[in-house]
């Protein structure tokens, strides 16, 4: 029987790449064959394509690499069910399994005595990826970019009545690289300066949910991230994979004068001590209505206690023991949850927060390097 | 202030503790003292309760056991909403912890410099327990009895349908302990010999819930389960901790006329090389509106084959490897659902497949031991 397509490969090293590419694949899509995953065999290898409306993944398995112990037998091109595929290759008897293709898009899946006959459809269907030139491109550390992005989409707004707040505003100017993110009661920066001078410049913003998944491809072998621009979509380059998503349109808002510049009560914590403690008031700030914690700042005394209540439930009160404690008596109110987010965000760091008054946004910086990273909350007007 | 009651224990012992009754206590329930832990502390230790409509379980925490670092101030008793003060107990600070009620059922948890105040229930308005006696009472190993648990709850029903069918059949005589579930599509059997002879007797219908949670309860430390009746409720004993269950009521049916004698059929497996191919099979039995998976047994030819097809999606075919392959050819279809339940209870054992006809149930035994423990499953016509 004529054959479409067929290759054999070594089932654990496809499980791997099949899983990465399936990120971008959702079995609920107004287009029917974007639940699918297209495979292209070449001699070159295998090129995997899943995509969705947001993003779309491609991932290059080369015959050349031994560990893969790919074989194209015949080159061509298919698109199977990504789902039931995944699970089909994952529960196949032996190491290796070979895909073949025959006429009319039936693909048969075999691997020791096992054999699936399962209905593919044509590539030629699958819609084609973007364009995106290598002009303006930026490479940075896989790790110091995972870093990047924890810290930053912990504060993109989840509510589309303000879609532009769902991404992240990244920044490239003067060699200077930005991000920035606020759901406009918290907001969080992180700017780096590139290890390599470069003229590259650009200003875009990166849904949220992209980066989030974007971040969950990057692997701990810390290889490079090379991120280049077209219009309206960005490509993140990982190795032989390629990471395309759309940008969000629009103007973000210019966040820059909201940080204060001065503060009148500043306090000195290890984060994880002080985020155990807003843990614990969060028990009861949940149980109650309106899901505040109150922080109450004496420096004349000094003391510091954390506070909250629910009127069915109980209370919690806390005295805290900060590593240092100036400025004038303070009491603020808060939603501990963004506490808590922005507390995570700096890791077993000493954290330095800086207060103006109990209405002003207030500041959290590592004490380390108190001017690339910086999360802002505001406060909540308790009386 | 007045102490209604005070104690001190180490908070990890504590947590274990809670955590075991909590088990019995659902946040969903009609009458809302239950959905406290009841608390008595007294000169012996600590009594922890905890109940639903089905199961209660009661522990005891000693005082003059070292590990817990128990100090009774103030004997006295309380009720706490269970989810809420387990979480707190969770997130204290130190590795002690007070619990304190003063007037009015205020209770206040102290640890390290955090100190929450919540509202308690007066333990005299809680539920008493059932008095269940000693007569008739039956002693196994944990792991036995953890065991037997496993490999019959699976075929109980989950339809409310018929209610006797949701519990697991119990009957001691002649020394002989037998447990029985059936949904009427399956059945799975296990028999035990008391390893020290008793003239107790029973023949009750423990709920298949109860089971799986008192069999979550059984620590792999292999110490001895005792199981003890009153008319309407079973107490397992385990160490200090007593788990009550109510029984079912009503007649169990007459299954043991439901078992095949005689044989045409037979095939010996290894279970997980059977289980991992019906799981394969599955895959496409699950996209197809009746669920069946067709098994090939051809002893004349040396040949065994299972295949599933999906008119949308595809089919699935492989030759299996028996051990042994005797008696008349034979095509039979049955849901691999019920298959792989049955399979995953014989762990890595080899098995003997039974059958007399294509649509009489057929049986699965280890061929280890071919008498004790018995899986039944009714096939599916298909034509």
């Amino acid at each position: 029987m004529l054959k479409l397509m067929q290759f054999t490969i070594n089932r654990a090293a496809f499980v791997k790449e099949l899983n990465n590419v399936s990120r971008a694949i959702s079995s609920k899509t107004t287009i029917p064959i974007l639940t699918g995953l297209k495979i292209v065999a070449s001699d070159t290898g295998l090129l995997l394509t899943g995509s969705n409306a947001d993003i779309s993944i491609e991932t290059l398995i080369r015959s050349d690499d031994p560990d893969i112990g790919l074989t194209v037998d015949e080159p061509g091109s298919i698109v199977l069910t990504a789902r039931f595929f995944s699970e089909i290759v994952k529960r196949l008897p032996e190491k290796t399994m070979t895909v073949s293709v025959k006429d009319g898009f039936q693909t048969e899946i075999t691997s020791g005595s096992a054999a699936f006959n399962i209905n593919g459809q044509d590539a030629n269907n699958y819609p084609h990826l973007p364009e995106v030139d290598a002009g303006d491109a930026v490479t940075l550390s896989g790790a110091v970019f995972k870093e990047l992005i924890s810290q930053t989409v912990i504060a993109v707004s989840n509510q589309e009545s303000r879609p532009i707040l769902t991404g992240v505003h990244f920044v490239l100017a003067d060699n200077q690289f930005l991000a920035v993110a606020t759901d406009s009661h918290r907001l969080s920066q992180r700017q780096i300066e590139l290890p390599t001078p470069s003229n590259a410049a650009f200003d875009v913003i990166i849904p949220g949910k992209s980066l989030t998944e974007l971040s969950r491809m990057i692997g701990d072998d810390d290889s490079d991230v090379k991120m280049q621009f077209s219009e309206n979509q960005v490509l993140f380059l990982l190795g032989d994979t390629s990471f395309y998503s759309r940008l969000l349109e629009g103007n973000y808002p210019d966040t820059s004068r909201l940080i204060p510049k001065d503060a009148s009560t500043t306090v000195e914590f290890e984060a994880p001590e002080l985020l155990a403690a807003v843990e614990r008031a969060s028990l009861l700030s949940h149980e109650s209505r309106n899901n505040v914690v109150k922080l109450t700042l004496k420096p004349s005394d000094h003391q510091v206690t954390i506070f909250s209540n629910s009127p069915d439930v109980g209370n919690v009160e806390e005295a805290l023991t900060p590593k240092t404690l100036d400025g004038e008596d303070l009491e603020i109110s808060f939603n501990p949850d963004y506490m808590k987010d922005a507390l995570r965000s700096f890791g077993q760091s000493v954290i330095r927060v800086a207060f103006t008054s109990a209405l002003r946004p207030f500041t959290l910086v590592p004490t380390e390097d108190t001017s690339n990273f910086i999360q802002l909350i505001t406060p909540v007007r308790t009386f």
